[in-house]
């Protein structure tokens, strides 16, 4: 942490901050330029919060944090990169392959979710998706089915072995979550609901935690030093598009963050298009850049008819086009024009 | 709604989305044009996400929403606008005078909140505010004294008489806190945590809802809509500013908003100056600029020793500070350029 | 300026950047840490790209500039608050009284000027705005009547004796619309259009300024300070809305910025409702709000008949309804309430 | 275009809309619902803009616009693609292959710049890049040497062959640049200086248009509408990433709409890592991804030395550097996980 001093400050003043640097468990380093002053607290034992609190003290200008402030999702901690294995087929997020995860944004119906289960697999995906619980930003939207959706969930994985993640929403959820499914997804409006991630950092499960919509990747990977600092290191990010101006797709899906998350951290990366783009027509080409930036898996939402979805059709592919979507997703990159096409 | 068809959208096409309209409840209307044909979804007791939904049906270019969302928090449900009356001295938010809440960002000890509590009563505060429970970005930061604070804050209320507002995370929490404060905090970062609000829904206290950092005004009061749709309209809405690409702030305080969610609704709104900019020293004039714009109340962070402050810092007025800007809050505003005051 | 190195950096690294640092013409000063060293580039006459660009050297983590980069237009440089003076009313912008600029988004006839600076100066106005050279997002749209509208704005002017702004968009008609305006808007589109700032620096016309959409207040002011460098002060700064997430508003107008300017700069700031907003029926609680914050002017566009205005028409007030909010400014500010209003 | 009219408009309102709808060229067609009634304008003769100021007629609650406000740029214009060929080289950028343009931010010496133009040509890149005239956001820093660098720039490409890319930030260089410069760019600070963009327009070389920082995809195909209704469709759209909250790259890289521009307009698409993300370390895996989602080109930063590079040091490649990248190219996508890689 660095104090920078005001062009005005007095030696008082600097004498202070020395004084409450020493007083915060750090060591002050002064040092005096022709205009002004700054002044280093050194260490690593300190209390941080002290120092930043400082920039309200008299003749401070501003403080600056130097080191990063997450720990145990550091790559610099742990420069192995991390594994998620998930359900009893041990699929692994993080591994040399691509992980596929589809599936229904909400579970709607036991028909409907065994036909998208058998079909998704059918087309090479790995893990089913679906929703029991939903977060929907109005009242009046289907709400899901709860635990009627959870014994669906366990009854399509039982027949297609596809292991299944569903969201939780609320503390008091976790543990009837847990007895159905394999992963549990901490959604992007709970990315901070700090109760939430406290008491999923004491159980077993894997978890997927969505980058919030407005959630710098410091404070996502903050999100997930809850879940490491509490217990749980079976964590997975997934970066599901940002809140921005552009209201042609429905977020912008910050692809050079997955690359940046994966510098930063030694945890798997998960991408999902649906929300990061919310079209249709534009999942294929942004899930192949999902794998050529790095991510680990994608998630995408598949229906059986897309226009009878209860929830974010719009967004949801059919299963002819998740099956276009697969077969795109192992063809060459286009290459680059080389001198003998160019004209001398 | 109205769906818009692509201009290459065949009489099959148009036929098949008239069919669906009716079948979700609602009379449809064909307007064709030179170049393209439009089908209103006409009535109002019909499915509007079976339209939404149909964005992605054959031959369907836009899906457009006509009406807004929300019900019970329209002003054209109810044109009276409302009042929120809180504890036993019976603040009134939304009279005809403004109410000023004032206190810390978190309780830190018995003695650092009397003397906040008693300060602001002082300079003329009308409400306590000071958090028990925080919703840290860190979990290595200040995480609240929990119950201990709550007891701290109860002590407050009997000694100065102002009624106290303390923020909740939990629906494991409600009851605990019901117990002890006048008025529950959703704070921003749970503002769509919904099974909070459900909880919330049903229990006889009012509720300040911040606005989430990257929320629109219609998903604030959507957010609204799920409390008073369950059963509670002991409602503020409260503007603390979003994020922008703007850092000079801490957040980008939307007063603006302020307006627009007065004309849209009837719920009273309080402003955040302190979370909305981040920085002591605008306090005093975004606090005069929210009263302006219409805000029924501002809630501003209030520390005896900022610097010291295990949270918020750098954004809390010292007591003296305070003082200044009550003092502020009935100034006149500045007169406007006469045409004597301008050369012939 | 800080280098800060990685916890990796050899003592060869460090060396190298220390030799870098004498290079660019600064003094180096090393902090050693427990884990990680800090190099400062101390002094005022270095060059500060030299030490941006060591963010890729090897053994670097990060480089902070600490120092502000503008000079001429700080506050910290001429303490004393400038005042802008136009046109031969020398109407002062940044004096004691507020300045009200009104008029039509575009000149659209000589009629309709006339009619709308006739009634702006009646319910009073200090200066006339109006577009003679439009920047439209389509080609499309009405793109200004040109030499023609500044014509008909000078005749305004001498009928009213309100001095004239007007946006100049290209070099080559600054020496036209000098022999017409009183003051040159610069749009917020063109805010870094550097070769305009810098052909504006050598003219005797005041400027007045607009925030770039996306513009941090840090951006705005380099800006301006092209036009100081350059050899004109007589520059108002405009805040106008920023683009962000929130639709509900065109823009998301930045009332803190206008607070936040006038403590990093001396130069007056005006502040534009009507972009700010979007939204005829906000600009009079949004105006009283820029006062407030501390806007030295606010400029606001007035149709005599919105509904027909070839731009702007949804922002654009009539004038019965200018008159209103003219009135609406000289309105004390609601009260606080008092112990009085308040249950014992 | 659709007029929504409020709740309580009166037959006289809606009537007064109908026959403005007239007046302005469309024929108006009613549709009456339960609650509100809309009235469409149909025809594409009319004068879109003055159904837009109808927002603010009484009794209207808003206007929506329905069809695209593009024309010659969009797809359903001309649905085969549109390559733009440049230099006497002929490079196709929207071929069959995808082009690499690379050199340095700004031309700083001949030294610097032959250097550059030699080793990427090596590497492979078919065009290079260098800033004669530089937008900078402080006056203060490096402006570009101008003639001199072009200069320079003509010899690199007589040396190598590539055919050259440089910066136009003023009408008034137009004609000295087209003596030089094989494709002109347009910044994105300077995408909507309409001046400059009408300028562009009537000259006979390939324009490079840059998307600007907050410029959603509409703004930025309407301004490439600029170039080809003024003449000249050797238009190339560049995505260079958008202003948003998230600081940990220098802008986002809104790779979702590279997809879209291809969907929405025949033009090809350029893709600018390193100012989309600013970080050297990410450069090589998003531009994989910019290939994988459809971009036809993409332009990078490569210096020899970068840490003594004059502007964008921290996101310029050096020469080792770029050569891995253009080795990334080339590699396979990652591979989906198969039934066989799971347990059974």
């Amino acid at each position: 942490m660095i104090v920078n001093m005001s062009d005005s400050a007095t030696e008082q003043q600097i004498e202070h901050i020395i004084q409450r640097i020493r007083e915060a468990g750090f060591q002050p380093h002064v040092t005096r330029g022709t205009e002004r002053t700054i002044v280093a607290a050194v260490g690593s034992g300190g209390r941080r919060h002290e120092i930043e609190a400082l920039s309200v003290a008299p003749g401070v200008d501003t403080v600056v944090a130097i080191a990063q402030p997450f720990k145990l999702v550091s790559r610099q901690t742990r420069p192995q990169l991390s594994v998620v294995e998930v359900g009893a087929a041990r699929v692994r997020i993080g591994g040399p392959e691509v992980v596929v995860i589809a599936g229904p944004c909400s579970v709607e119906s036991r028909e409907q979710l065994l036909e998208t289960a058998h079909g998704v697999k059918r087309a090479g995906a790995n893990m089913l998706r679906g929703g029991a619980y939903k977060p929907r930003t109005s009242p009046y939207e289907f709400q899901g089915l709860g635990v009627e959706a959870l014994k669906i969930l366990r009854e399509a994985r039982e027949l297609t072995g596809l292991p299944v993640v569903t969201e939780v929403m609320s503390t008091e959820d976790v543990d009837l979550i847990c007895e159905y499914a394999d992963m549990l997804q901490v959604g992007a409006r709970n990315m901070q609901n700090f109760a939430l991630l406290r008491r999923l950092a004491t159980i077993k499960k894997p978890i997927l935690l969505k980058r919030g919509p407005s959630a710098t990747v410091k404070e996502w990977l903050l999100a997930a030093e809850y879940l490491l600092s509490g217990g749980n290191d079976q964590v997975a990010l997934c970066e599901r598009g940002i809140k921005t101006f552009e209201t042609a797709t429905r977020n912008t899906f910050d692809l050079s963050a997955v690359a940046l998350a994966k510098e930063l951290s030694h945890l798997p990366v998960v991408a999902d298009p649906s929300h990061g783009t919310g079209k249709q027509s534009l999942i294929g080409a942004v899930s192949r850049a999902a794998i050529a930036v790095g991510a680990d898996a994608i998630i995408v939402e598949v229906h059986p008819c897309p226009e009878r979805a209860l929830s974010d059709g719009p967004q949801s592919l059919d299963l002819p086009q998740f099956e276009r979507v697969m077969r795109g997703l192992s063809e060459p990159l286009r290459s680059v024009l080389t001198p003998s096409q160019m004209l001398a």
